[in-house]
């Protein structure tokens, strides 16, 4: 069990705040908004309305003790930044900051924070990725060129054998699962055959998935 | 190439509106704002300051006659409720909206929003699951037990190969490519030896990819 706190309780912060508490951790909510903290009294260890700017009402809380304090404030990048000052001053080893864009992901990154995450900029790459292909439900970048892609089987794969799509042999997509009915298939074998609805987690070089999405 | 709209160039709709243009595709980007209008001229086909409540504004952009809509009005919850419904009425096939909260989600899927999405709250579970183990690097979601996760190989696996890490033997999980100086080794063989600082990306279910994770 490790112990955080995360300050800032939009959707974002108060997403990684539930997220951390179910998985079995420690978790010290604050915002200076009574209302946000009302309705996260129920979802976390403890909810503190505090201004996280107030130097001694971070002090207090004995935020130095946590091992990760994620900053969470959204449209007020100044009181981010300061607070991430403040947060690396008073000796706190991983502090994670989301920022509102480029620029102020920049200013973070000199003033050591630790990790640096843009929600919506990342979240919104993603869903305009799926909204290209129809049948593209998620999609992980392994590297520049390759990526692992799961879609739902295009029509002139379903009815094959994976030997019979040559999708290995032509193409080094490799299907690494087969979601169906619920169950997931792990390295299915050749001859599987793959039916309407199986959703396939392909691994591959980006320009040949493409072979795979429909558009 | 197909047809895009995006209403509401926050910070999600307008990487929607970019990934979507730098994807090639044709995007019309619509904001009340005139300063958001302004810093996205360069980054779609048009830009266009309107208020997207106002239905004749919205017919004379010939809505109905793209293919996607995405509506990213975020704090707004009226407003992106009766644009959506708006929207589908024109006949627009299909429309994408940005949820603020489940009720909010739910609201959108009655009157006929045909994809939900829930950028800050997906993001904040991804970031928080990233916290917890200092090594993974991402992951999927594939059914409510099984996952693909990215991790940097740990301690007690570096020097042994995939048949001697029983992986798959003991725990069902499945090593499915492994990122190694820039490059991808897919579907690896068992005698493949794990080297220090390999990134493996391993199939299973929840409970047996747990034991990938460094604290
Ligand atoms: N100085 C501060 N101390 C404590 N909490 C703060 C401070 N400044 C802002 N907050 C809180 O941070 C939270 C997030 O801020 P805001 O709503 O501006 O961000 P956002 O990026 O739009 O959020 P999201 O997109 O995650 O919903 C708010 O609940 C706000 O009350
Ligand atoms: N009726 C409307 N017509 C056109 N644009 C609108 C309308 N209402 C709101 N918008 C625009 O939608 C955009 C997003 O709204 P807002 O900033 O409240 O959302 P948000 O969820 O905090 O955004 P994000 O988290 O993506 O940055 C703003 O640029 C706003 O000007
Ligand atoms: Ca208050
Ligand atoms: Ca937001
Ligand atoms: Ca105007
Ligand atoms: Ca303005």
């Amino acid at each position: 069990m490790k112990q955080f706190a995360v300050i800032g309780l939009g959707r974002f912060g108060s997403s990684v705040a539930k997220t951390l508490y179910n998985m079995g951790h420690d978790v010290l909510a604050i915002d200076s908004d009574e209302e946000r903290i009302e309705e996260m009294v129920d979802s976390v260890t403890h909810c503190v309305q505090a201004d996280a700017l107030d130097e001694d009402a971070l002090k207090a809380l004995g935020i130095r003790n946590f091992e990760v304090v994620i900053v969470a404030i959204g449209k007020d990048i100044q009181a981010s930044i300061l607070v991430t000052v403040m947060l690396k001053e008073m000796g706190v080893k991983c502090v994670v900051v989301k920022a509102q864009n480029d620029l102020h992901g920049k200013v973070l990154a000199k003033i050591g924070a630790d990790k640096i995450v843009y929600p919506e900029r990342d979240m919104g790459a993603k869903v305009a990725h799926s909204l290209v292909s129809s049948n593209v439900l998620d999609h992980i970048e392994l590297s520049p060129v390759h990526s692992i892609l799961e879609v739902v089987a295009p029509d002139f794969l379903v009815g094959k054998s994976l030997r019979q799509s040559e999708l290995r042999a032509r193409y080094e997509v490799t299907i690494m699962a087969i979601k169906r009915d619920g169950d997931i298939l792990v390295a299915p074998q050749p001859d599987e055959v793959i039916r309407e609805n199986d959703i396939l987690v392909a691994i591959g070089k980006n320009e040949k998935l493409r072979r795979l999405e429909r558009e």
